[in-house]
Order: C-alpha cells, then structure tokens, then sequence
C-alpha cells in the first residue's frame, strides 16, 4: 500500500538530485516579522530549494496560532509582513505558492475525513500535544490544538505534497501524516503520497540575550530590522567574563551564539570565526557580528524596501497564491468525495 | 453577552405564536431508508414545522456516519432514498433546505475556529462521546466521534439555526452549541444566535420483536416498504401469551408497542386503542396495526413512488439545496473571517 519507500528522511543532496519530482509544503504562523532564526532555520532552505527547481507551497498558519492562544493579534497585517519577509528573502511567487490557511475552504474540508482515520489516543501520542498537555492542566488544551496533527496532515496533503522539511525532533509529526495518508489510500482510493521528510540541519539560533530567539522577548534581528537597530541589538548583546573568544556552545552559549551568527551570515565555520578573533574580546566579537549581519541582509532589506512601497503588490501575491492553493485543494477535495462515495 | 434568555427547552406551541422567527436544524445520517421511527420520532414533526411556516434546513449528515465505524457504505445511494423519504413524507423542497455535510466546505472550514472555542475537557463530556468512550476502548475512538460536539456546532450555526428540535436527552448536545456560539461572539463579534431547544416528545417506537428499531435488525417498518412487507412484518411481530390486549409499556413492552404504533398511525390515544380490541387478542390487534400503518403510510408511499419515477428530480433538490446551504455557509465564513481578521 505504500507509495514511497520508507527510506527515512531525505537531504539536501538527495533533493538535488532529483528537484522536479518533489513539491514541498512548509510555512510560518502569522505572529510577527520573521527574525534572522527563521532565516537561517527555514526560509533560506526554501529558498535554496526553489532556486534547484523544486516547487513550494508556503502556508501562513493563520488557523494554528489559535492552537495556544484564545485569538489571533492582527493575522492579516502580520500575513502581510511575512509576505514581504519572504520576498526579501527570495522566494519567487511565480514560482512558489504563498497562501493562507482561512483562505482555503477544501483543504480545511479535508480535516473531517482526516480525523476518522485517527484515534483520540493517536492524537494524543503526538509530541507537540503531549508537550501542550503537560504543560497546562489537560483540561485547558483546546480542541484545535488536540487536533492539530490532523490539521498538518490536511495541510500537506491537500497539494500532495511529497516533501516536508523538519527538524529532528519533528519527525514524529510527520508520522501521523504519512498514516493518514496510508489508511485512505488503503480504505477508499490512491490519492495521497506519503510525504518524506527532508531533514533540515538547523543551527539553534539564541536571542541576543541568551535566551530562546522570540519577537516577544525583544531579543531577535528582524529581518526588516535597519542597519542601526541591528548594530544596537548586537551592542547590548549577553557575552561573558572571557576575553578569549571561543565556540564553544555547551560552555560558553551566548559568545558562541554571537559567533554562530557570524558564521552563518559569512558562510564560515564558527571555530575559525572565533580564532581569528581570539584575544580582541566581546568589542570586536560584536563589531565582527554587526558587519556580518549587516552585509548579509543587505541585499534582503533593500528588496524588502523596494516590494514595501508597493503594498497592492503584496496583497496580490498572497492573494493569487490563495486561488491557486484553494484550486489544488478543489481537485483534490473532488477526487476524496469521489473515492468516499459522497457526490450528490 | 446572550443573545437570547436561556428560557429552557420550547414546544411546538411556543413555536406556533411566531413561526416566521425561527430558522430550524435538524437532520439524518445517511446509512439506510427511513422507517417509521424515523416518521414519529423527527420527520413528521419536521413537516408540521416546515407547514406552519418555519424555515427547514435539512442536513444529511455523511461525514457523522464515519464517526462509530471506518468507512460509509454507499452514502450518496443512501443520501438519494432518504432524498425520496422526505419527499414522501412532505417535506417540501421549495420551502426546506435539503443538503449533504460534505457538499458544503465553508460550513466544514467553521469546524477550525469553533474547536478553538472549546476544551479537550468539555469534548470529553458531551454524552454522546462520553457513552462512546465508555463503550468501546478509549483509544479506538476516532478524532471524529470526538470532535463531534464541535461539528454539530458548526452545522447548526453555519446557517444561523434557533432552533434544534433534541430529545430531553440530547439537551447536553445543544449547550456545547451555545457555548461555541457565546464565546466566538464574545472574543470577535455578535454573529451567531444562541440556537434554542424544541422538545419533541417523540414516543419510542420499538421494532416489532419489542428491540431498538433498527434497519439493520430487519424489525423496523421502512416508509418505503409495500403493503404487503409492512403486513409481513407486523404478522411476525413479537406478543405475549396474555389474550387481553392492554397498554402497559413497561408491563407488556411488545404488545404495547403494537398499540402505540396504530394509535400514532390514527392519531389516537392508545389507551382506547387497546380497549377496543380488549379481548380479542393478538391476531385482532395485528390486524388493526397493519390496516392502520398501511392507511397512514399510503399518501405518502404514492408520493414516494411518483418521485422515485423521476430521479433526476430527486438528485436535483439534493444539488439545489448544497447549492443554497454552500451560499448561506460562504456568507457566514465571511463574516466569521472578517470578525477573526483573516481576510486577505
């Protein structure tokens, strides 16, 4: 019954190999500009991807921020701001489908049959609700939030999407869509694929500070962050008593934190970013990260700059990605009421 | 913050003094014809509420069959003789709204922020899903039976329903409604009316071998069934060694169901009903039931043989009536949309 070998997850490499056979579905939850850890931990991949010819379907999770919050702040106008970031950062919208999760009534049809083919105890084995569920008393975890792993399981297949970049510690998520799949392929018809994972080696990007990066901490780059708010975040910067700079993540978090960015934004290797600053202490540690970031999303606020003056431009970007994700999600709702025996 | 005063449930004559005010919900699950349960219980009520005016909304609920076993037999067959049932029985397409679950995807899409709405708690104690967690292991329960609360909501607020005609031991269903109602019109903006309860005191009709009435135990009388079936049936009926014919429900629970569905077919009291065959015993009363479901069930089984000539009609009052459900179900999700900030 299964479509794809379960080969384990894929990398970048495999990808290249064969980029016009996959179609990937990845996205962000509308709460904030994305910061420079989207960046590095999602957005350039996709990027990376588009550009080898693989093709993107970007979700806006506008539905899933009510997974651990009563409302939504403002969804839209941050929508809006996440389609400039991904502008600025490269994705191409004739290429890659920018959509939001309202917008698409099928693909929200889809949760329904989906949720049949799951059991409450299965719901409840997925890692994100477990972890939900610990931390709050259970009986203050939401209905959508319970439902969440039927809700990506939608969110994927509805556009067959074979690819699905995660990190580590998500490859269980993935799981329960790859048995959604597998259980209606078996029951009623062929129609889905089981997605593969492409296993993404993000680094773990701290906050200036130290801390988890998070827009609500106040410790995060923004992407659309000017030159000089950026050089003031990294002023203010955690380091620590060392003069000696080192990578050395486990010991020394926030220098190394510093030092990762700066890696990343040169392309380098962090050991030899922090060599060659050696004994010139904390001052020339941030000087080094401030240009590094700075040059880097250079290219990006300009385009970002440029694509803010036209807002009707944007609005039409996430717009047209809504009709051509909402008539992927019609042929494929037709095809599941077909195969379920429900056309009237 | 309520729309309307929690009054408690209204009767018919509640109804009757202002009909015009009501948008009604109700509807069947799509697994087989209609019998005569049905008839007493739900749809002949339906008809005097749709004759005196109040406005039917007619759900045949397809995706609900999935939610106690895994796969729906043929429910768009199943949806077309029930089609023909209602028509049989008077329901009048151009006044009553007739449609499939599945057919309606903005309707499905509420689903999403109405589970935002609600507790895993306050799922897990909605009777139905509490009596199915009982009965079967808790972890083979579906995330369908589950969230069903949840789907009841949105099928009866997607059209703006006030009124749900429940058995006093459905009451608990509507409360989870209302409170899903309360809350979205709470935390965004006064959209939805809290929907009131029409008691019905549906007599229960028991199978002719005195168990639950069901098409699947081959006890039940289906609307659609000939004379001669319905005569069969009622000969092999299940009675007691007692030549007095009495009603006694809880003495006599065979012979009295006999004389409960001629006094329901005569609109008599069955109390005379038994007194008049007294001593003439169980052949006698067989012979008033059958004369008397045969006599009640003749108009209708006319106009369900005229219909059934034309089944491109049949299948055109299902079409029209997703058409204008869909139409209602896209102008409430815009609104719900709307009042999320999730228009884009």
């Amino acid at each position: 019954m299964t479509t794809t070998a379960p080969a384990g997850p894929l990398t970048f490499d495999d990808v290249r190999r064969d980029p016009g056979r996959f179609r990937v579905l990845t996205g962000d939850r509308p709460t904030g500009r994305l910061h420079l850890g989207h960046y590095f931990g999602t957005v350039h991949n996709r990027v990376r991807l588009q550009d080898i010819g693989v093709e993107l379907m970007v979700l806006i999770a506008d539905y899933q921020v009510l997974t651990d919050r009563d409302v939504a702040e403002r969804p839209a106008e941050h929508a809006e701001e996440i389609v400039l970031d991904y502008l600025a950062a490269g994705v191409d919208p004739t290429q890659a489908t920018i959509f939001a999760h309202s917008a698409v009534p099928a693909l929200n049809q889809l949760l329904l049959p989906f949720l049949s083919l799951v059991s409450v105890a299965e719901l409840g084995r997925n890692p994100t609700v477990k972890d939900e569920i610990a931390h709050s008393r259970q009986s203050s975890v939401s209905g959508l939030m319970f439902t969440y792993p039927a809700h990506q399981a939608a969110d994927i297949l509805f556009c067959k999407a074979n690819l699905v970049p995660v990190g580590q510690d998500q490859l269980p998520h993935l799981e329960l869509t790859r048995t959604v799949a597998r259980r209606f392929n078996s029951r009623y018809a062929e129609i889905f694929p089981e997605p593969e994972a492409l296993l993404s080696a993000a680094p773990l990007l701290l906050g200036v500070d130290g801390a988890k990066m998070s827009k609500s901490r106040g410790n995060a780059i923004a992407l659309a962050a000017t030159a000089d708010e950026t050089a003031a975040l990294i002023r203010g910067a955690k380091t620590d008593a060392l003069r000696h700079i080192t990578y050395d993540p486990a010991g020394r978090p926030e220098v190394s934190n510093l030092v990762l960015l700066a890696a990343l934004c040169l392309d380098r290797d962090p050991y030899e970013v922090a060599g060659e600053i050696g004994g010139r202490g904390a001052a020339a540690l941030k000087a080094v990260v401030t240009e590094a970031v700075n040059e880097r999303l250079a290219p990006l606020r300009e385009r970002r700059a440029l694509h803010a003056r036209d807002r009707d431009h944007v609005r039409r970007v996430l717009r047209e990605g809504n009709e051509r994700a909402a008539a992927i999600a019609d042929t494929t709702l037709t095809e599941v009421r077909a195969a379920m025996n429900m056309v009237y």
